[in-house]
């Protein structure tokens, strides 16, 4: 007797797509204006899902107050109000496309959880482009 | 060649979280504000999944307006501007948590289906906070 | 040069439509399952507009951070996870429809706002019903 | 380490549901208003969801830039304010149900992208009834 | 001290964007893909706003059950499931255009309510494109 | 017989919050995490609205494909995927608070249309968070 449950969290943070590896004409050719050199920016829609058996005794999955702690601390302290590109470590070398960000939270949230519990993160770049993982 | 078709229904419902069995101190301290005496509410949105083989003659996996008059009769009659713990049989005893409600409505509403449709629940409790089973 | 900025905030109370001068039957008739004696509930969300000069110094009409802070702490302590009619002072006697609501939150809110602003109040009792003060 | 994307378009278009094999009393009990001769219309919101690893040079599953384009080239420019049953080929004889048209855009969009990636296609016909394929 | 209240209700129709008076080409000219000869469709979100003063003993402007009613009655039936253009007296030699649209709704609902009311109609075409009358 | 029109476009930006009058301390002090110098960003829903007569001939106050055009080509190509106080010369000066954008808007788009429409520009920097001019 599984059960989702879902918890949405926002934050806002400035990124440019960039491969360091390729000449500037390669990255304007694949990322176009995403790749501005003094970035553009989102209103991240965070969801995390979290599956697992209903506790008797509370009704619940996992606490939403706590999961909701966990995303704050772990995830908006890192990226809300951030350049994610020049203010984290986590995209210093990496793309932060939706895709490699929606792997990056899953990865840290994690280790976070019980393992009897599964995980996926959704990730609204906008309301028309997100991603999910794992898929 | 199956197909999932969704019906978003919507109810508003008093409710608070509460364990019998617990001391007021053991409810408040998990519980927080969700189990005020007086109750609060949601506007719950009700989302049903039915997965099936297309009907060749109706283009249908299911007839919505069939679909949706088994909600209403079932699901919102029982549960729309009523109080979950105080009006109701199925929360009397069952603490009114999304992950509780979900199995309660697939409960009730899987009996009344064709054997050979899937179903599937989603409450929002807001915007924020949702389950989903099975999951 | 007058500008309007509005804030977003949620709250979720239990409520119930009632007129004490009246009969049970009279009550029925005019406020039909709304005034279900054990309650129902909304998750309210809650439009404040705030309408003046920008500051040109910071580029403000009102420090968002500080206008959500008034908000919080006069609005949704008081008025979150709560039952309007049993838990609150202003609707004890005042019947709790979301026209009576708009009227209480702006004037609670009126007097701690500087007299050169503008203030107007939107409540969304649910995405289809709302109300706005003053008109 | 498998990733979804998902890209939203929008497209309006007129239809009517039908069954020519049928009366024209057979259609209106099985499809009331739907059925309406001179037809009735949607905004059409379009989901496609594709599934695959990332790509470590570019950090995408797949361009959205170019699923965009595919997109609109091959569905919105069949079927954006058009009559799906008088304009289009695919519901010249097939009822265009929100079923049959997510299975319509997905062999038409199967073909074009590439075998490792997974694809998945969800129509909202409205906000309140919405089709999946596959399930 | 006057509050306006909204209800919002939906409907969906088939139209297509044309003057009789013109050529086909100068109709192609200005209205593009919108005079599909065979009609494309929306969903259209109807707002209604009432302001007026609450009445001291309901706590309401208006009974939105009853305002509900009427626009369910007088705008739901003419208009829901219907082609605009060929289904509707009002449409036949005015072009239904979201403006347009607003004012004959206007029309239709302000003889019904009581002249202490104000009345204003919004009607959203898509999400992107929208009308309000009176302005 | 005035009517408003409405059309909703978007752009994707990185701003930061910073009076260059001011020390660090200061800006830190109001502006919060607003003023972090690497930036961060926004997706914004900009609403344009238009009020006129309705012209009996095409039914339109403003026709919208025209409207859409200007603001694409005004706005958007500004503002789209650019960080607002770096690659624009509008808020190289003037701090890019959602009511300075406003105002900004307003000026640029009120030359480009007929004197006898009224303009007025809404903008969300957030879902919560939004601004309009004039007021």
């Amino acid at each position: 007797m599984r059960v989702s449950v879902f918890r949405k969290e926002h934050f806002n943070a400035a990124h440019r797509l960039w491969n360091s590896k390729w000449s500037d004409e390669k990255n304007v050719e694949v990322f176009g204006k995403c790749c501005n050199p003094n970035y553009h920016g989102h209103n991240y829609d965070l969801v995390v899902q979290v599956t697992g058996e209903i506790d008797p005794e509370t009704g619940y999955v996992i606490d939403m107050k706590i999961l909701s702690k966990i995303i704050r601390e772990q995830i908006l302290r890192r990226f809300d109000h951030k350049n994610l590109n020049a203010d984290t470590e986590e995209f210093r070398q990496l793309n932060p496309t939706a895709e490699n960000i929606v792997v990056v939270i899953y990865n840290i949230l994690r280790p976070l959880l019980d393992d009897r519990l599964e995980l996926k993160i959704k990730l609204y770049e906008t309301e028309r482009n997100y991603a999910e993982y794992p898929a």
